[in-house]
């Protein structure tokens, strides 16, 4: 009856974490629900998930909640001899066995005594990771914890795979996405990199005014592809230097309505699906003279606002053969002369919210090992409009003068000529 | 100690199902097993999973065991009832309940006596589908029953979400794919649908060659991107109709270069890492004087050695604007002339076997609504090695002149006239 009842409460248990496991796609959480549901069910002081990355034949793992990844030769420590014996290991007592190494209790302060570490398999049989719990709360791990971390670990692997599928075809899309996009700015040597920035602009936008998980993504994916339809231009009119003549700006101008009619092709999903016409509306203005199709403020959305703002901002920051870039506060103020007229005034004041750190971070993405630390952390307490406020003043103060020095530096990229 | 017992049993089986769902990740495979273990744990002769379909408000699901997919408004039948009211329905005698349609019934033969439906709901209580289960071995289903459904439908609807993300995310990319090989085609008129066709005949040449999954996936891909380079070619160049000078003719050879290099950035994971190398490489001969790399025969990938079979049959059954298709015998006597040279024989011979009708379907792409069923079906059973023997038979069989003249009423594109 004992072990009936025993039973009973570990299948009760083993189900609610295949059910609770089975809710997260994206690998970190996942990672982490497992090693909770694992502290919970062994009654236990730690446990810890190793993947196996059989490319670099390292294990690694995410600190329980920590931030930091922790990662190391497959054959090291415990974790590292379950991994290659593919044996569970069940220690009583730590300190008294040879392959627990105490090093690491010393750096962190902590008492190893107990150790249960048990491998993990994907339904094929192959190793994919190590499970490794510590101090069991009372006494020592059992038999029975045994075969339940088993069973946990087989629900596990088969969870961790499939997130591992998501992902990496996640970040295949996203790595083409962004290959592309830099491909297509490549082909107007004026616009190298113009995606790329105008991506993390948005991303900052996204911050300041806490758009949601979704509006970020469906920013993001816009960005990236606002300047899709310049694939259809013609080269000879994108890299014309002269001035071009009416019908040239004209073609020019259809990449807009092009972005929109490619986007349109592609099976876009859920949130996504607002991509085609959010990446399409970045040149359309609220007082209706944009283009492709002439929107009026409100019919404007939200999204390619932000995009309008941050392009422009792109576009008056980078240099151009003729010219170096034009001088920042007269970016800001140009930003600001095109309220009510070509921009919502929420985006400029959004974007003028952007601090200057995160700004030369994209302005000089390019170049952002050539940033000092001391001069970005200087700089992160003041945006756009402290900078306008500063380099205004009638008598500005020391901290001011440093601040606009600071910035300049980098802007005016002199350092690329000292 | 019954109830006891039954518990165990009944949390056994679920584990076993968590166990067993969780390792599909495909929606179509996924959907069976889950009707499958449903069948076998509730002891009942059938079931059935509709899926709800929320933007054309339709149930759907695959018929087990069968192929095709049925579908109807989401609150119709029985299965529509649930979805709607989001409350199970337990009927132990289906002739005698209102809410029973016969019709199906008597179109099937099947005679329907007792019927469990349950509705799916995800984590945020949302209905996404409905179970169906009919006729209970043995007596009618139990209170029992209901719970257990209701446990593995919770289950369900979380792997099957996972699933359906999973398949958005890849047929978004596969979409893409798609429309920026057919962007990077239409840069150059001459090829327009070229990288659509040569994925096709590569799936056909898959199939003779019976390719394991993974290569027709890595085929399929590269052969999609087998081009992508040309985004980095000049469209002066590209587009040129005189002859090309030896430098330009260097620049626009280097399109296979670029496809390398550029889709090198691109984070593909797991077998799909080929795509680069085997996507530029069509253009290596097995003689060592093609391009990029001068590779000899075995140095060559297999599946670049299939692009380059079907790349040059493609541009030889291309209209150019100076010419129309080049006659069939010719293109089929053109590639077996590559043997040694240009091409590996065997896959050479491979394309060969292709039945015509394959064959046509792809000729004729853009088109395919043209082609009559009957001509299709009378040129199933030739491939291209009895097209060229019936060409050149001395005193052509009645059955050998009608092969030619059907397959060139298509080939030769007179119906576009008549």
């Amino acid at each position: 009856m004992q072990d009936s009842h025993w039973e009973h409460e570990r299948l009760r248990l083993l189900l609610k974490v295949a059910s609770t496991i089975s809710r997260e796609m994206q690998l970190d959480k996942l990672l982490r629900v497992i090693m909770d549901e694992v502290k919970s069910v062994l009654q236990c002081d730690r446990c810890t998930v190793f993947v196996l990355d059989r490319e670099r034949n390292e294990l690694w793992s995410k600190v329980a909640h920590g931030e930091k990844e922790i990662r190391f030769a497959a054959h090291l420590g415990i974790a590292g001899h379950v991994a290659t014996t593919g044996r569970v290991i069940n220690i009583p007592d730590a300190y008294a066995d040879d392959r627990f190494n105490p090093n690491i209790d010393k750096q962190t302060g902590y008492h190893t005594q107990t150790i249960l570490a048990a491998p993990m398999r994907n339904k094929l049989g192959e190793i994919i990771g190590v499970f490794q719990t510590l101090n069991k709360h009372d006494g020592h791990f059992t038999g029975e914890d045994e075969e339940t971390l088993d069973a946990i670990s087989a629900l596990s692997a088969t969870q961790i795979e499939n997130a591992q599928l998501y992902e990496n075809q996640k970040k295949t899309f996203d790595s083409f996405l962004e290959t592309l996009a830099s491909t297509i700015d490549a082909r107007d040597p004026l616009t190298a990199g113009h995606s790329q920035r105008i991506t993390l602009y948005a991303a900052e936008m996204a911050q300041v005014l806490h758009l949601s998980e979704k509006e970020m993504e469906v920013l993001r994916v816009s960005a990236l592809l606002h300047d899709y339809g310049k694939i259809a231009v013609r080269e000879a009119v994108l890299t014309k230097e002269d001035r071009l003549t009416e019908s040239e700006y004209k073609h020019i101008r259809n990449h807009a309505a092009y972005t929109k009619s490619i986007l349109e092709k592609i099976n876009f999903t859920g949130a996504l699906r607002q991509v085609p016409l959010i990446a399409a509306s970045h040149h359309e203005r609220v007082d209706g003279t944009g283009y492709p199709a002439g929107l009026v403020d409100e019919q404007i959305p939200k999204l390619s606002k932000i995009l309008a703002v941050v392009d422009v901002f792109d576009a008056l920051t980078s240099k151009r053969h003729y010219r170096t870039r034009m001088p920042f506060h007269e970016v800001i103020q140009t930003l600001t002369a095109g309220i009510g007229t070509q921009f919502d005034p929420r985006y400029v004041n959004a974007f003028k919210q952007i601090k200057l750190d995160r700004l030369l971070h994209i302005l000089e993405h390019e170049h952002v090992d050539l940033l000092h630390r001391a001069d970005l952390s200087s700089l992160a307490d003041y945006d756009s409009i402290d900078y306008v406020a500063a380099f205004q003043a009638p008598f500005p103060l020391e901290q001011e003068k440093r601040l606009i020095m600071t910035f300049q530096t980098y802007y005016l990229q002199q350092y690329l000529n000292g």
